[in-house]
């Protein structure tokens, strides 16, 4: 199939009791271009940088089958950026810059090749550019999923109910969730957030896992326990990425296959928080990802006997 | 087989955001032997009250197979008592009242009945206390557990230090593993705590599940998420209490056995934090600890597919 990505290519400064970085390259949608890619070879990607964004990355995502044709180059316009610092616990972060650049007015123009893209990813944006990117394909897609985050909630909620409306399927975190529900138990959080039009929907709860819900079913996946959580920036959009990267390569959004690419997303978040930025995730190989997936099933599974079930 | 369990019997009074209790039943080896008790027939219990304990409650216990031989009765004396109130997350609490009683001075007398006994729960006691009863057990148990909490790391550090190295498994929760070991990350952790003598550790994380380790082997099983807790007193005692009940009445300690035990455990705690109190435990049947370990395997189950792993 085929899987279209809307999110921020930018800049990141980042900070962790780790150490800390200059410049490097960020963005939602590099991250989860990047995480799709070992799955998805079909990928577009719409966004927007300045003239300040390096080639080298670029050509980094074209040699991994992201057709960049909606990637609009800004001259004589900054990139996106954002830097934060991490308390030593790694689970909050205070921003330290936001500059939105050419952020502040992106207009998603979709290129007449990425109609009937089959999966469409709207990373962390505006709720009006993620509206703006459903209204403008002619051919809805199989399954449209979104992020977003608790700063739309502060200042467009009303925006973000109406995108939120518009998709299938909602990727936030728990206090995300907490917030836009106004429910502390995430099971009541959820079926207030679905009450708002997705179908489906992911509450991500860092190190703790993940929750999918569908209907009456739910689904929970543990994060790997990780030794060391080095730079946890990205990991949310890795694990997205991942997710619809699986789905979209194999066409089969059942809640079967929802639950293995859950698996695949958190397995390439646990590679994504081992580095600074995307250094791991250009690192690493479709085997490295299979053993940590193998990781996961031995740390999860397990088998009732017929006196207990 | 047969477990002994030696906890505190005692009084609670509790707070919650949903309402508050007099003086009820409550007490680490309560909840333990009570949890068990859906699973071993042949129990006892090491523990000391005053004459203030409502003979209905040793009725109560009498009648789920848990001898009392052990439980002495100190006349003229008061039982323990513990007051707490529950922030509004649940998460955290305030201990409003500790009066230890008929505690301060327990001296764990084991009946000769009681003699070899194959499983041993010491609940949440002084690390003197644990050691003395391990020493006074004429056979070594096929499996000895015990809980503790921060408040012993705190004044005695050196004697929990000297208990856990004569156990065979530890149960503690996240926040007692960081602070017994110095480290935050829950793998680091697990490996210093089992150097100091324990062959298997359950790091307990609440509302985010518990994690199970020996020798290379990691296994994570996820708390079933509950609309609304109630009232979570007592919920770790109850997972231990379900997690030995299940052993014992099986005999077998293979990790694949203690995998089922963890759920088993997760699921009586999920009743346990539903009223105040015991009050849930002693209503529940074995067919709705049967539905509810239904409800954890559909939660956690997936199957991966040849592509994946």
């Amino acid at each position: 199939m085929s899987l279209l990505t809307v999110g921020s290519v930018a800049f990141d400064a980042i900070e962790t009791p780790f150490g800390k970085t200059d410049r490097i390259i960020g963005g939602a949608g590099t991250y989860i271009a990047l995480a799709a890619s070992f799955y998805e070879k079909n990928q577009q990607i719409c966004a927007v940088v300045g003239d300040d964004f390096p080639q080298e990355m670029l050509d980094t995502l074209e040699s991994r089958n992201i057709d960049l044709e909606g990637l609009q180059i800004k001259e004589g316009e900054k990139s996106f950026f954002w830097s934060g610092k991490y308390h030593n616990d790694m689970n909050s972060r205070d921003t330290l810059v936001t500059e939105l650049n050419v952020l502040e007015n992106f207009d998603p123009i979709i290129p007449a090749s990425y109609q009937g893209t089959e999966f469409l990813m709207l990373g962390n944006l505006s709720p009006q550019v993620q509206s703006t990117v459903i209204a403008r394909l002619t051919t809805r897609p199989k399954l449209v999923a979104m992020d977003t985050m608790n700063f739309w909630m502060d200042i467009a909620l009303d925006d973000l109910k109406k995108a939120i409306s518009k998709v299938d399927l909602l990727i936030i975190n728990d206090e995300e969730a907490r917030q836009l529900s106004g429910e502390y138990s995430l099971l009541k959080a959820a079926k207030v957030i679905r009450k708002m039009g997705c179908k489906y929907l992911i509450i991500k709860k860092g190190e703790h896992g993940a929750l999918l819900f569908h209907g009456d079913e739910v689904f929970f996946a543990p994060a790997l326990p990780l030794e060391e959580v080095f730079d946890p920036t990205g990991a949310g959009d890795t694990f997205a990425g991942g997710f619809m990267g699986y789905l979209s390569s194999t066409g089969d959004i059942s809640f079967e296959s929802m639950k293995r690419a859950i698996i695949v997303g958190s397995a390439l978040a646990s590679f994504c928080c081992e580095k600074f930025g995307t250094e791991r995730l250009t690192t690493i190989s479709n085997e490295d990802i299979t053993r940590r997936i193998q990781k996961f099933v031995a740390l999860s599974s397990f088998t009732m006997n017929e006196t207990l079930v």
